[in-house]
């Protein structure tokens, strides 16, 4: 017998799918859901289904969007002459929040995956080389800092450094507010080697 | 200018709403809401409709239930004479799992919290008294172990045992598998207090 009753196992069930939400979350939510309003509650349903209904990936950049071109593509004032990689939608919105790039995006839809079978083909480079059409002077690797995303990047600079482009990586070193002694090896290591001269 | 569009704004903000889901959280879920089929992300919504539509209060404990009086109530093999008394319907839920009770519940709704406004009024005190028809001998209160669920079980204990019930308390002390080293001094005291003979 479960102990819950039938709708609310199902509800249980389905926000356990969601990343970060154990079985206890799930149930805390699925109470919470029926502790407040049924108009509060359905507002949730509703922002679900309208956001599947209305989102769709930009034709462009494949940046996620509500009109196609993306507002980022459609931008006149943005930068043309720079084009910044990234794996995700999620990844694009980081980059915004920073304020600090004005050119445009590549959503290339994940990075190498040779255990998920996930190589060149399944990532969006043709359509990327497609956008090459001259104006494109700077292309920023934004690939995550991981073994895909570097050797995405690896794989990207090899392919776009013939075409006379300057290819840049983002910088990795120690992120702010970290305790030096905390920091991995790794993190560590690139932030020796990529150390900058104070003038 | 909001970095999301409109509706993945909403829709992480209705996220962020539910207990224990920040907007980094909410972030996520929202793009990997984007990221599955639409049929898998529409299910989701589905579940929190169904269970707003279908799910109630029993009218008899005031658990949650699809049908009224609710299975718990309805089921003649379970004992009678024994009422559980919970803050909420999670907590049937938490009792029931253990599988040990095999009585009946009532659900309060909540416990005193006069900085709230909750007392005797707000909590469904008159309608357990109207359930205590002669044939329940034993009240088991199955408040939370925290100041709001003592007062409240204080209350109901000196509320019942005139009625010449058996009224008892769920024991409290150290937790199975916590290190004693590692437990609060109430709840160190408590078990100390409340040590048992081995024979």
């Amino acid at each position: 017998m479960p102990v819950f009753s039938p709708s609310v196992e199902t509800l249980i069930t389905e926000l356990s799918k969601m990343p970060g939400i154990g079985r206890k979350s799930a149930q805390r939510i699925a109470f919470h859901l029926l502790k407040i309003s049924k108009v509060e509650a359905l507002s949730l349903a509703t922002a679900i289904e309208n956001v599947r209904e209305r989102v769709s990936l930009c034709s462009v950049c494949f940046n996620i969007t509500e009109s196609d071109p993306c507002p980022i593509c459609k931008d006149e004032n943005r930068d043309q002459t720079v084009l910044c990689i990234v794996e995700r939608p999620s990844d694009v919105m980081a980059v915004e929040k920073t304020g600090r790039f004005k050119g445009r995006f590549h959503v290339l839809g994940g990075a190498f995956a040779p255990l998920q079978g996930i190589g060149p083909d399944e990532l969006r480079i043709d359509e990327l080389l497609a956008r090459l059409d001259g104006q494109v002077k700077e292309i920023i690797l934004a690939t995550n800092p991981n073994t895909e995303g570097e050797a995405t990047a690896t794989f990207l600079a090899k392919l776009m450094q013939p075409l006379g482009l300057t290819v840049t990586r983002l910088a990795q070193g120690l992120p702010i507010g970290s305790d030096l002694d905390l920091a991995d090896e790794v993190t560590l290591t690139r932030a020796i080697e990529g150390r900058v001269e104070i003038k």
